[in-house]
């Protein structure tokens, strides 16, 4: 009953194809248009931006999601957000969904919707048209398919997200067990910020499971995974996960919370893992991954909150950018996270893949080896962790450093 | 009855007087330490950081607050923030304020302590001791003493702030007004936001008022002023805001909420507002202040809210930096307030100095004028507004933009 990693992403669980084309909404020369097509309807599970404005595919997507419609597709563009565009963004999303249901002959609402790009702009209909023509007739179950749809949805991005795994489940028909896979892409690097799931974010499995599990799986992982991570603070307008399920594996269907949702849901923990690490990681400007642990505490949502709070600090980003050890600031991190506890009992540490240094303890900051320190911070991946002494619970938050890049990036985003 | 602005700061105030030395906690060839002192005694009131992790002189001031006990003298060093330093910061305190005590001849509990600096090392005892001999034998009520006090007490700021007013009551021997002058001084410019007042902030007057409408009045407008402005949404162990008042003005004393409490209010509101904008103005690495308003609000709890997640946004901050009006972000911002309202009814603007431009309206971003918008945005000071047509409500939140120097200064700040 192991969940293995596999090649692959978004095409990895059978009977899910993609496609993508340069549609020239906003960049030039690139993809920056793509499809993901199952021809054996889907269950849905999603998650969207808890923002007060939420951008036009993202009330289009949570309607189908909410009267649990059976879907087929997404399309997704890149360049434009489609939010803050009133009612106009509104009807795209209809005559868009029209396009491909049209392209693709399956009905207009078991079409997903998903933009990324700047907020304000109205989409072109004409362009998004002539690019779902162009994506329906190149549907493809190729791997390469689904690594050049991650490509196709990036932005600021710097390199693709793409996981999968697989596992075995007992099969519908008696005969022992069927493989089961779940793959996923997303994109996002900037306006990230765990208060949601945290920007495009598509997952396929051929899983037969409920709606009503499936949702479950969503919501609880979530929590843990893209909700943990944080790049800049700023929950986007079009934070989307979306999980299509279409039973293709001819697995025994999952309608009970049993040892096979457990196990559906801790391969569906790992896709998700898997992709909200790879985005923290390549949070805009970013030269470090940082990771930071909370560990016994007294509430789960807690330690959630602490390890947020560290991970989203400016002077925590800035000190790992800087590789200044100058770690009384994950203190005061901790501090300011609205969570009551006591200074005086608390342990921090710094862990690098070798070593380890203890820098507070007993209510002061230690005397440590900055030499050790400067070579930990010099390390991709930068990991903190805090004994709380309160409790049994832990989170794990992960973020990135501030660097010269995210100003850059974001001083001239829209040139 | 008006409220005049004056020259100096903290020693605007009758019978109020000021020093500073260079005591080698951290800094070579500049002044590090300063003290304030009134031979009458003050009735103080205070707030202080809401960070769990409070820094010593913190927990030394707000008991001495709390108790309500008179006090003469206060005693700011810069370099070391006595933070992190466990029980052996608090023994450091109480030998400071002795040290302080001896020198001028005031009870140990009348002197009050404030430390900004790095988190974690222990302040060397002898150096505050050397500089508190040599503060006690040069305080001076002239106006260049309280200026070379603002100084002393400098980080990363870039000016001094200091700010004071002057306002008539009447008198207690009943003969006509009085003149009454209220000055502070201030510093702050990285770990800012507003959860309570930011930074080291003294104030002086030579009011006489009661100690409950002394604290009343402080903790009202922390509100609106020092809780309204961020830098870098990092909540300092040592925000500090101390107000003390000598009576020495002979004005009749203010014990009831009545016009001359109302009086007292507004110019103490007036200088925390300066010392307030000042800070944000001078956040580290600031080019621009960013001045948020928000109006026509449902409550005023919402209204700050929302105007504090723009002033904190790192895109929005980005954008400014980068004087490109993509606005959207401003919006995005207003979103994840935690506030609920709806995005299809409310408007917002650019303001120059001369210029206004709507930005967004019914539901959707405008077509603007960006060469108009572009001017605007190189002004040094950049105000955008928003009308939530909800209600009568409203509040200002001031930050800085987000630069290459922010990054900078904090990627190497102990160095």
């Amino acid at each position: 009953m192991s969940i293995r990693k596999i090649p692959g992403g978004i095409t990895a669980a059978k009977g899910f194809l993609a496609s993508c084309c340069e549609a020239g909404i906003k960049y030039r020369g690139r993809t920056d248009m793509a499809m993901i097509y199952s021809a054996t309807p889907c269950t849905v599970g999603g998650v969207f931006t808890s923002n007060q404005v939420k951008a036009a595919p993202v009330l289009w997507d949570r309607e189908i999601v909410q009267n649990k419609k059976s879907v087929h597709a997404v399309v997704v563009n890149a360049g434009i957000a489609n939010a803050a565009t009133g009612n106009t963004g509104m009807v795209l999303c209809r005559k868009t969904a029209e396009s491909a249901g049209n392209a693709l002959g399956i009905p207009v609402d078991s079409v997903l919707l998903g933009s990324t790009g700047v907020i304000g702009p109205q989409l072109p209909l004409d362009k998004l048209s002539n690019g779902i023509a162009q994506m329906a007739g190149t549907l493809s179950g190729m791997q390469e398919a689904g690594t050049a749809a991650s490509r196709a949805i990036m932005t600021t991005d710097t390199v693709n997200k793409e996981f999968a795994v697989s596992f075995t489940l007992p099969a519908a028909d008696g005969s022992g067990n069927v493989e089961v896979r779940l793959g996923g892409m997303s994109k996002g690097s900037g306006m990230i910020h765990p208060n949601m799931c945290t920007m495009l974010c598509y997952i396929t499995t051929d899983c037969a499971i409920s709606h009503e599990l499936l949702q479950k799986a969503v919501s609880d992982i979530v929590q843990d995974t893209f909700n943990m991570i944080t790049v800049d603070g700023d929950t986007s307008t079009n934070d989307t996960l979306l999980v299509m399920a279409n039973g293709e594996a001819g697995n025994c269907p999952i309608t009970e919370n049993d040892k096979s949702y457990q196990l559906f849901r801790d391969a569906l923990g790992s896709v998700c893992h898997d992709l909200a690490v790879l985005m923290a990681s390549d949070g805009e400007g970013a030269t470090h991954l940082i990771e930071m642990r909370v560990y016994n505490a007294d509430r789960k949502e807690n330690a959630r909150k602490l390890a947020r709070s560290v991970c989203g600090s400016s002077l925590v980003k800035a000190m790992v950018f800087g590789r200044d050890a100058n770690c009384g600031r994950i203190l005061c991190a901790l501090g300011y996270a609205g969570i009551s506890f006591d200074p005086a009992v608390i342990e921090l540490y710094l862990h690098g893949a070798e070593e380890t240094v203890c820098f507070y303890r007993d209510g002061h900051v230690m005397e440590f080896d900055e030499e050790k320190a400067a070579a930990i911070l010099a390390e991709k991946n930068v990991c903190f962790s805090c004994d709380m002494k309160a409790g049994k619970e832990e989170a794990t938050a992960w973020g990135c450093d501030l660097t010269y890049d995210y100003v850059k990036i974001n001083g001239d985003y829209r040139s």
